[in-house]
């Protein structure tokens, strides 16, 4: 709740047009719907610019059609996590949505989307970060930014990355997707000067560790300014760089 | 270097203003000062508008003192992690430096900053974060974004934190310092639309782990689009707010 | 074996009413009911006020309904860790048992169960984390205390903690529940001045590591007061929540 | 602020006993005391019962006295992890004061405590987990519970704890602290009906990892409802043993 | 090779009973029995006293079967982690083995074991811990050591440990088999003068971490002379007790 | 891209040969074929003298036949980690290759491959090491270098090692795959002179930790001169051996 | 206590030889002598077989010094991880009691020891792991056994191991002591039949992490038999080799 | 011992040359000095090429030199981790010694080292790694390798490295050391076709990890054919440069 409308419900409540009662109730249960199991956040698009995320992983197919049924009137939604089973009986009640299997997000989408016309760059070291890839890109044009995948240019290879250098250079906002030792990240950060969003991959075997020798490797990096998300967190880096692009 | 220098470059070749031989010595030598032991930087500046930093720990006085005076005519320099000591003794030879004893910097400043008009906030949980935003807030100025300190809002007295919420949000960029468990860049993430950037420190005790609880709190936090650099990383959270607030 | 009963002993066999042979038999045999590899424990809910309880995980269906087919005349019965294959078996023998499919607990109630006044609150962080909640809420209601769940008012919507806040400070004693960074104990902890008690949840992915980072985080708590017991152990929460409210 | 208040609140703002803008200031500024780098938080006692506590570790004698100057007339002060030098410049301002060596705590009592009559039990495995219990004991004490030690009755002569065990079952509530394997909160918690609050410490060597192996065995106990705090904190122990004895 | 055996065959190589070349190939391919994948060592038995082992785990059911048809004429075999379909295919070839379910083991006697009169005690803390102790049991009685089991005497019901005290008290050598905090082997440890083996297991969830808090916990007992072997176990705890049980 | 062939650019951007805008794209695009998700390397073989590798796991057949497809014509190609399913799928389509069951390999040789005269030995503690060791093996001959596997030789058995010395004393280079505490790697290491890689497996249980244990082992070696490679890296120590044979 | 003084006491209750208020006073308070902070335990050495030992680390001179004043004429006393200043401090009290510098041991000699006439060995891999070898060695002598040292025999130099082969082969029972990888136990256990037992040691850097590794190689071993104590716990191993060698 | 060795005296003992006792006696004795607490290796020079090397860590001034003593006429010798005392302590006695105070090395030259023509190069990330790479150089010259240094390189500004790289190519060993994320190691080895070996230095601070975090990147490298030794070890490094390039 903004201070903005705190001030105008205390002015309402001293002409009498809001009641001390209502106003102690709308200070509590204005911004939720309350599905029993899920309080649903209806204001969170208007707080902080996001349309209603729903983590698919773990929950029934049913479970996540309930959500949507309380809510697609009101805001754009995008589903993550979505296994192809989920997928199909969400698209047979929702023939408008989106299902993107790389990334595997669902989106349906209810009023325009209005782009900026600064784009972000997905940068990924391998081709088995592309189901990362996808979740960012989805996440970044549902929150209103363009963005576009530069695959494959890990530093094994120097002169893929160096060849695309112009390119990524060419974004506003750029996110590193690498596994392994997620060197990728520090080799960019000392290449250019916008913000760089790392994010560390579950690829890999043995001493990757699922993520964590990317996930270290990105946070110890010698490269100053970039910043680190969570393992495999495609969704989260792309809603870090949309605030950015936001600006 | 840029690829606009770099057709520059290839056009003298060809009409011969370069010769070969200068071009490929001009490619490989001309961003480096070689000092033996160290091979100093001048263009990061242009490349990426950082100053040059050297960081103080393990480094002997002398040494610092030595590449401070191979480069000083050329660009601003901040010295991180400098004890008492080494201040003491570089403040002798450069007495126009300014030494942060809280955040253990030293700032060398030859040429005038040109400050943007958006500022960044630094949120600390506790006053024993207070180091690492000291050593953020020297960061941010001298790569030319004004910063203020919140201090001590962490999230166990927590309306602390929601008296101090308007003024954190007049920022455009946020750094968030916490130990312990790091919840507060969670609860700000969620309060804020502006870029987060988390910075776990290495405050607390027993399972604190020396930040490392900190750390993977930020990193798993359940607000979406909260980023999260090294452990008392407050120059890096510094220059990845910079890169952004350059935008 | 309380110390009345020990002075009682030893009494008797003063009198010689016990003869020392048999003396020594009773310190040893009286409180273990012997199925060759389960020491079944009849005296517990003597000696600390609780049912017996099954951990169902890794054992089959038979070995379940032969502990219950020893056991269930004498007290009050709770199998948790319950999958839907053995429920439907035990169920098919003990038609008066309830099975709770969320929280995977199966309960037999053959005396009656005396409640106090005074509830136990079970606060969750997710929707997901609702699995730990409802085993809380059996385990809670087997061992005489009501309990209430207020489900999904995790840290990053700040707002729908506030608006249950009264709700919550109205028990006696708070279960929360949380994954991710587990940040929700550290904030009720500085809001409520009741016995707080801490259950880190799985749910999560990347650096949550199965929990770790909530541990962790709770451990690490800036609120003081606040307990913590093991990653998804809804039982042993509650199991403490009720010694506590037993007061 | 209690619900009662902020109605209260409303209603004089409704009235215009208290003006908008104040109404706003008031929900902002009331409950802090800002000394620039601390902000004292004077309502805590209020809010959940507790004195002021200062974390002495990694503090200076002088910031620890200016934040004694700025409180002491308001309410009970407690100041953890003293050191000696600490404790001697502390003394030396405050002759009132006392300093419990033994657990590194200074107090400072301005107000007559009231002690409830049931007491609280500190039971160690080790003598040299008696600093962590005198933290623990002058904590309680503060807070208004009396608390008494039993030192030095760890697993490995359990004859000891055995012939301990009628003092402590007449305790509310127990605390039990215990470093190594961490197994005495085991065997105490199957062997009473209160609650168990369990305290791994640093104490050990090797595999002991500084108290992680008493942590881990403790969390992973097989006795139900005995919860666990963080390594070495007495402190927080006893916060929770006085929130449960303040029922 | 023992060095009896050396000076013989230097003897024989000096009066020319062994050509040179004869002792160099004595020395090298004397004791293996080379199937082309696998090295079957044929003298470990007269070596150490052991029969020859098969860790079961990830061979296929005809790889053992070959093993099994290049040695049991020679000597006792013990097949570990056996899995029921690997029983199966066996046991129809080898119609005169014995396959232990519980403890997944299958041993092919082919000549009488001489069992000495002394007992191995092989006490567990709960029944899921059975697994392991039929391992250890099978274990010892081929390596010539009668044992016997001692189940579901964990420290949360202290009084079913005591009743039992003196049967194990009877054995020579203690194997104590524990998940979760791994507590028994200190207790058991602090009770009896014998050789204890502690074997920490699986057993458990969250911060059990499949094994590693007990294993710590019993590193770090706190009663002298109790040792460690790796998690799950059973088989090498049985091997220990057994170079033990043979002095 | 070599100094050489830098020269020549330049010279022939100088005299105009080649256009500077040609020169740009040259710069930037030749070592690619840009398969859309992948940045095929087809210079590799020419800059470090490695054929293409694929690896198979997480891929689809169909993925790995759309990558043979464009690039057959040039290189042999080695595909790792190729599951039963897929080597069908791809035999179906390339019926020349060659499946080693073993190591999970699949090769495709399409022109000859010239074979030096040393040779690399490839030495495993156990049976279960020999899928590593065959896809060593056969990594190894498609870089140009003949090996052979001496299997099963751990230290528990030191006479079947010492009876293999000489065999492995013959190679050039030693690799050298043990699982459980990896001590195979010291002892040969102190055996020999020859270059010793070391591949820890994920071979073991419990304390195991797939493979960590050994990892930990061989890098805290006795032995000096030992390097390692990642759990179970089969292919990276053939990549070493091969560098260093090719010397 | 003992069974056979079980039944004594129940006797004498019966007679009426001793009350039953002494009777539980009996129970209680008999094997305890208690000096405020420590419960001297008297009986220990009838229990199990050992002097009382006390942990000199963490304590102070006056503390020790205090707690032998109460004991030494009853049994012997070995202090472990004794400083120089602690010993010189107890030398000057106690001018009879014996230094090991080497193992930081000083013992009490009070009654003499009587020992058997097989002895224990004890094997180290390196110079460094010299300490905690005479630990071993000083605690064995004090419990009953005869024990030499085998030293730097690690199996880097495997000739030097064998060259002391046979010697150890004469000791009843094996400790090896190891840091850097632990091989050591791994080849002696392969080599002898008698029980041996690994003491990891601290001794390496890096990835050695102080022990951690040893102790995960140990604990891996592929060598059946094999038992662990904590890392540089001399004196552990020692009591177990000592319940041994008693048998 | 080498083969030829051992067929040489079975041929002398068959002639009697050599008696069978002094057989026996040479296969055990021969190559070990005994000083009591140290079995020096003097033979290790002939088995594989090093000299004898003495890790100064640990040891006193007084026992290195004790070591020295009875070595030196010999053989060369190389002390290690030598700190400044020590080194003035040697310095004072063996005149001719050397000592690198940057690498912590002290070497003592008897008898001059033959160079191959062929270099290792020493390639470092950062100028606070030059300690490890200085002790690399000194054990790699010791053992007959000319080496060089190239400092700084880092990759966090990719043109310092690319402007050194032909120089790095003419090397025939590579040595890369690396601290923070250790991503220069997968940089070089994609860019040369010689063997390459990661030393990962603890160099950073936080999520570095005292040199885990380069460990990890550089065993997880996505680069084929790097191959890894102990964090910090520039020694182990060297040795392992040397055996490969002694080829």
């Amino acid at each position: 709740m903004t201070d903005d409308a705190l001030n105008k419900l205390l002015e309402d409540i001293k002409t009498g047009a809001v009641s001390i009662e209502r106003g102690v109730n709308l200070l509590r249960n204005l911004p939720c719907l309350d599905l029993g199991h899920t309080r649903f956040d209806l204001h969170r698009s208007i707080r902080n610019g996001f349309p209603e995320v729903i983590y698919g992983e773990g929950k029934k197919p049913g479970q996540v059609a309930e959500i949507l049924a309380a809510t697609t009137e009101h805001i754009n939604i995008l589903v993550t996590r979505v296994p192809e089973e989920m997928a199909d009986y969400l698209l047979a009640i929702y023939p408008d949505a989106t299902y993107n299997a790389a990334g595997r997000t669902l989106t349906l989408i209810r009023h325009p989307i209005t782009y900026g016309d600064r784009e972000i760059a997905i940068v990924t070291a391998g081709t088995s970060d592309l189901r990362v890839a996808e979740e960012a890109k989805t996440t970044c044009e549902l929150l209103g930014s363009r963005a576009f995948i530069v695959p494959d240019v890990g530093v094994a290879g120097l002169h893929r990355l160096l060849a695309c250098l112009e390119t990524i250079r060419k974004a506003r906002v750029i996110i590193v997707i690498a596994g392994m030792e997620g060197a990728l990240s520090s080799v960019i950060g000392g290449l250019v000067s916008q913000p760089v969003i790392a994010v560390p991959t579950s690829v890999g075997y043995g001493a990757s560790f699922a993520g964590i020798s990317a996930l270290l490797g990105m946070l110890a990096s010698c490269a100053s300014g970039v910043t680190v998300v969570n393992i495999d967190n495609g969704f989260g880096a792309a809603c870090a760089a949309c605030r950015i692009n936001n600006l």
